[in-house]
């Protein structure tokens, strides 16, 4: 795997960005408010598992459900744990180009290393309008800017086509595909091998919780699993594991993955897909390991029942994890 | 039609909100900062049509496009050239329940008469929460509180019978439907009709362009079409027409309107459907009326072509509408 | 609502098809046989309600469930007992061309006055090929063509301006509307006004239960409601009052049989919208009403619970419909 | 990659159907019947190539255009030359449960060694019929039954759960996989490496061109490649390098029929995505390689434009691929 002809021979250190970068949760208080003490528990714990990066105000920190304020705390409390010694990404999501130059801006000055921005949602936009929106943002804020690919949640993919345009231009400083479409995100490494994006830096990271050795199999650089805030360990293993061209291993790893991401699909069958459902399962999995001290979510999540609450219990134990 | 058995005995004013209640267009300057005197103009133009209120920041009003700042600053400009003659709602439209409640309070604050939400959107949400958003909005913000069903924006449809039960608890003073669905649109009424929330002021608007004489003989109490910056004295008629049961009257200023709508229609068949077409078009149209200065959109929309302008202008003559 | 432009005065038997003409369904023996008796006085409860057409293996004559034997020997019966008395419209479903036309020449043969099409399904279809695929089948069957615009089920929209020019070049004679989409219905009438097709008799039904008076107040010609297997005099009445302009009458059914519908809906939700839901509703139905003997479904439909049966008969009471 | 826990130490004997097996193009004379010599030709150039079973009657073989009876032509062509070297499958796809068995029984007595059949299409269904309709198959056709999971062409997927379901039961032999959703395919091989159906012979096919070697890679037996019409020497190739564990040269050869494969995507942009583009320039480079007479494709498909053609030929020649 490491004989990969789309991502060469890559040693930890040579790209700006790559590795295991979870997107973190936002811990709340019981009154919904930012749990600050949480947060830097949180964050120590990921960077003692050894992660190369952290992604806050991702969807998995419920961008959508928190204020401007809310927002900018989160990024405060964890630029200042990072310290420096991870890069910090941050979430500009918002509809559209004026109101995502707002979010980068704000990002900048709380101290984000790099933004990250969706195609323009809500309105219905014309394909070319998609490139002009990054380079809008780009020339408005001095900040490394990636493109957050997740159709799902904005209802248009960023076509593999556009974003290596950007990429080839150095708009893009690196894309987060979120899309589950793995022959898109093979195409992109394609096209960005071929004009030379890769060679200048441009990054690609893969979303995905349950084919997270498939993507680094196919050249991606990095991986940003939502369920990484609950088992960083494994991730970092995974990641080792393909980096050395262990794929035995490598697969060993993800196939417990799999089975511990089933935690997100507990209980009410209605309720599945939903981001209550996944989140407040991350929420309660990191409750029981200790690491934060609710598993509060914002408005208008529905908490879990204790019925399902048991569930995670169980889907940690079988997973081997226990207290930290 | 005034035999409606839904609708009742209806007069222009026994509802707190119906008729003409157009939603504004966001005139720019060639700098794309918000035109103050084009928007008087055209809230004059408006008022002076007969129209029964005014809806400001919805999405013919660009809301996707523009930051909280331009937002307000419209907002102001049309409470202060309504003084108080008809009422002013504003759109509060954001993700999740906190960012709505802050855009909520904010237009509170500048003026609002009323606000207007839509459920959740980017996040994938569980329908019970849907009635959750709406209830803590309600609760969080004292003013009359709309529900704006756009689910070809929002990914998901507001279920008649969900938006029945908030309207029948007082939480809904009523929806602006802009899913084209008018069998739910008939259900609505129905339900709202029989737990007694229509006779308690809930009201219900359609936000089509094309079928507002359906919606109006359906039991819809007004109607919010975009073409209506255009030819607001069109849809005034059309309106006056259906309420005091003048079908062929209604039918054949429809019948009108339906062909002068062609002009969002006009040119790149790719971009038929885009926001950048239709506002556009209006923009455009509006110019040539005299009525704004520029037909200047925000970022990243593109500009109509010379081609696609005239294309406009032809339109315009066609339905007979000159400079005002 | 007489007044209507593009319905003009018509009476009942001004076009070649128009009025209720109801999609039939096709009753089965406990061993899934065809129920010859049975579908014979199913036949002749429409014809003494006073219906103008009758409409077999239509969607809810379980066209898809069903072999080409069992379908041609339902048209037979069917042709047999309407005896020349109303025009007898045959489903020729198939995914593509040469599958239709064999079906087109099995039903002109069995004794079809007209065959009914959709667009092709299954493989994704260039939609200039939609319209060369109505012309093909037409140049193939002596038969009057119907197009079945039901993109719910085939996946794919016939767009109005299509059908609006195989109407003008006299390939169709006719449409029937399972779209639910009113706007477009709306511009297929307007446009083959204007291109002279209604003019020589192309007629447009809607196949909507629940909107079926608003369908005829747009102009269309006819309705073909599933539910008027049940109670097809409540059609007929809705139709007539419809055509003599009588809106408060045509409301007040539609009203009624609006309740009514709400059969298909009784039970599992997750059932809901699956046709073995409405249709073993209506089969249900005519049981208990004496039409047919029993309420079999075709392979792999599951029957009603006896809860939802229940259900079935609570609503029809409430219709105030008993046996025949 | 041989080391890969759930595919185990593969050998290319140790299973009843696995490897590379084309989904067959359906040669036609310029008359549009079937071109019985360009099919045996085409046959002995697979055979040739070093495939390991013929799919007739898939969608690459135009099943939704060809009537039953040259459905069974074409079938019995391919048994023929066949011989009985390498196991013959043979689509039986149609709406619901009874026209699949019509279809299964006749390919049976055509020849055929195996069945393919979908899940129902063109009525909703119930998730709970879906298993259901492939048990009432498997009952009535005494061949081993082949689920096809192609929701793009049928709207429906056949849940991971559900299929495993089926293998355990030993309903299924096998499954096709034309869903592109790489993540539910691992779920399938886990859920039936678990149940004991893959031990017991249950196999995994992929349906992607593209994706061919992470497909085999993450466990499947085979590829059905419609591109391997066009290069079946290609994906011979790229499955024994995956077999044999050389992932480097999988990679390598699966690049280069990525390259290959954007002959499917030439020309008219609105085009891309039908079958007419794909069918078409599969059968245009099957003439250009001399292995069929015409690349005629059957009703309402639209032929390529001369500029189109020439554009596959470039793709060929870019490939290696002259005539053979």
């Amino acid at each position: 795997m490491n004989d990969h002809p789309s991502s060469g021979p890559v040693t930890p250190d040579s790209r700006a960005l790559g590795g295991v970068i979870p997107p973190l949760c936002t811990p709340l208080t019981e009154d919904r408010e930012l749990d600050v003490g949480s947060l830097e528990r949180l964050c120590g714990f990921l960077l003692d598992a050894g992660v190369d990066g952290l992604f806050v105000n991702g969807s998995t920190g419920e961008l959508a459900y928190h204020t401007d304020a809310l927002r900018l705390a989160a990024l405060r409390v964890v630029r200042r744990v990072a310290g420096g010694s991870v890069p910090v990404l941050a979430g500009a999501v918002d509809m559209t180009t004026n109101r995502v130059i707002a979010q980068a801006r704000a990002a900048r000055d709380a101290g984000a290393d790099a933004v990250v921005a969706t195609v323009p949602f809500y309105s219905p936009t014309h394909p070319g309008e998609m490139a002009d929106h990054f380079r809008a943002v780009r020339d408005a804020v001095e900040l490394p800017l990636w493109a957050y690919d997740i159709p799902g949640n904005v209802q248009r993919k960023l076509p593999a086509q556009v974003a290596a345009g950007l990429a080839g231009d150095g708009v893009l400083a690196g894309l987060k595909d979120s899309s589950g479409d793995l022959d898109e995100l093979r195409t992109l490494l394609e096209l960005t091998e071929a004009n030379g994006a890769r060679a200048a830096g441009f990054a690609v990271l893969t979303g995905s919780e349950t084919m997270a050795d498939t993507g680094l199999a196919l050249g991606a650089d990095g991986i940003v699993p939502g369920l990484g805030n609950v088992d960083p360990h494994g991730y970092v293993a995974l990641h080792w594991a393909a980096r050395r061209g262990d794929v035995k291993e490598a697969v060993a790893e993800q196939a417990r993955l799999r089975r511990l991401f089933a935690l997100t699909r507990v209980g009410d069958p209605a309720r599945i897909g939903t981001y209550s459902a996944a989140i407040g399962a991350f929420k309660e999995a990191l409750c029981r390991r200790g690491v934060i001290a609710t598993a509060t979510t914002p408005l208008p999540m529905r908490p879990l029942s204790d019925q399902e609450r048991t569930e995670v219990g169980r889907h940690l134990t079988e997973a081997g994890l226990g207290p930290v």
